[in-house]
């Protein structure tokens, strides 16, 4: 009983002394070594939440939003969502005889990645749309539930929503016993990150931003559906990050975390805000346990962001020094 | 300590006996005639809430979606946006000589209601986009909340945010404390009703929905500001509401509230869904207190949803007879 109450009073924001000193002796990040990426973490945690004190932060405002691919999970050797695609389409080409003569479809069924890079934006558009529209949101919450149950990763032979960083986890519930409220923001789709971030994060749909056709409501033999259209209606990337964030939250976070550029223009918005603010980079520099790239990759190019981190106060984390485990099923 | 342990409880969903006994004996709705309408509330939360009970939703799902004009607060003569802007055009007018000449906005000037009629929605989106456009988020919501403290009503004399209907207070709270998320779904722009929900509604921004125009990133000396664009982005209207639902919560409430034909296809959508579902309608039938209008409005028209509530099984309140008071500043 007394252990139910202080975890209640905890979630509404009252943190009597006991459960401060409770929490002072148990480690909330295990999985991160001691130095100054976790230090920045826990001492911005301390000064928000720290009553009466000249950074104090109402539980209400305490919004902290994620990247998903490179941040919260894996992105290599292509984004998941990208990969997911390409099944897609050799799973439908029997439906499309044409697709065998026709790019970039063509080059997805070959394989022949070298074509594809160079059908670029444009391509990979098409795709998208070959695959994810045309169905109605329910089918298609289904067939990503259903590919999530049964792909596996190339390198890792594991299920996707295996390779999220056990670290990031970790982060993602100290910050909500902080009473932080946690949304991803994605560049990926935000029907296809709903269908697991609940499960996987402990992010309720509600909570996920992210890239979006058009849908479209029909009643279907009495039955109100709402159909997926192959129309582009917001790209959540780069300079869409802080749009799709104020759309959706209607104020700014005070806490973001990512790893690519695709990031920059989030933290950027978010730690300008007035009082304190926090926001964080992760460096894939760990070939061993994950991957390493930066400058010049494909998926979660990093470049603007790991120049300006240092001077613009931005927490800067490498894999391979800052992180004990990369993922929950490795051996400790 | 008693009590607050029991609210805490009650806030995470957790009803103890004792609770519940004492909940029977205060009225939630206590500006609600006894009667159908009521009764059907009452009923519909006590199944949901049960524990172990057939209906029973768990927290998480207990989301219930709100129309705001009409419904939480009044839109006669017209809508309150409406007016907002015709007084912008009124204020703005000095810089813009132009608009002596050039309609729509020489119509507002001369309040010349009837050559507005005429010009329809296509003259209505040109004078919200010359006053809610051009502008930062931050210049935008400082405007809005100037124009709240000091416009006021033609018939009340009262500010708008006067306006909004105690019994439908009275269900938020009610809903609230049985742990439902409460969520705006309003054919009004999403940053107009965000100014004031939280202060007038408890709903916090990110629990609302609305109608958009696009916002752009920039970085302006140095410092990054959303500026928003004469560009239309969503109408969260009609068919549109399901798609918004949709759009930013992920999943389909399984309660709806709506005073129009604007929000018809929101409540065949929600009621659609499996297990227990809420849909009601209010009746603008006061001339009274307030005011009387459906079927040929030019606000909150109300036609399709008369006729199609009773076999649909959704309630349909009177305000005249269901509601014992319809504003908090009326004499009890």
């Amino acid at each position: 009983m007394e252990k139910i109450v202080l975890t209640l009073f905890a979630a509404l924001g009252f943190v009597p002394a006991l459960v401060q000193q409770a929490a002072a002796q148990v480690d909330p990040l295990p999985s991160w070594n001691d130095g100054a990426a976790k230090k920045s973490i826990i001492e911005f945690v301390a000064r928000v939440t720290k009553k009466g004190g000249a950074d104090f932060v109402p539980p209400a405002e305490r919004i902290a939003v994620f990247d998903n691919d490179g941040t919260l999970w894996a992105e290599q050797p292509f984004y998941f969502q990208g990969l997911f695609v390409f099944d897609r389409v050799h799973a439908l080409a029997p439906q499309h005889p044409d697709w065998k003569d026709k790019q970039p479809f063509k080059a997805v069924l070959d394989n022949d990645m070298k074509t594809l890079a160079a059908a670029g934006q444009h391509g990979l558009v098409e795709l998208v749309m070959a695959t994810h529209a045309g169905m109605t949101t329910e089918e298609f919450e289904l067939t990503v539930k259903d590919w999530l149950a049964t792909a596996r990763h190339p390198k890792f032979k594991r299920a996707y929503t295996d390779l999220v960083y056990q670290p990031m986890l970790e982060l993602l519930s100290y910050l909500r016993a902080n009473v932080f409220k946690t949304y991803i923001v994605s560049g990926g789709g935000i029907e296809f990150v709903r269908t697991f971030s609940e499960k996987v994060y402990g992010i309720p749909p509600e909570q996920v931003i992210g890239s979006s056709i058009l849908t479209k409501f029909e009643v279907r033999n009495g039955r109100p559906v709402l159909v997926r259209e192959p129309k582009l209606d917001f790209i959540d990337d780069k300079e869409g990050k802080p749009v799709g964030i104020n759309k959706f939250i209607g104020r700014r976070p005070i806490a973001a975390f990512g790893n690519s550029d695709g990031d920059f223009q989030m933290l950027e918005w978010v730690t300008a805000g007035t009082g304190p603010r926090f926001g964080l980079i992760i460096h894939h520099d760990d070939a061993e346990r994950e991957f390493a790239y930066d400058r010049v990759s494909a998926a979660g190019k990093l470049d603007r962001g790991l120049d300006e981190a240092p001077k613009r106060g931005w927490t800067l984390v490498s894999m391979k020094n800052d992180w004990k485990r990369v993922f929950a099923f490795e051996k400790k």
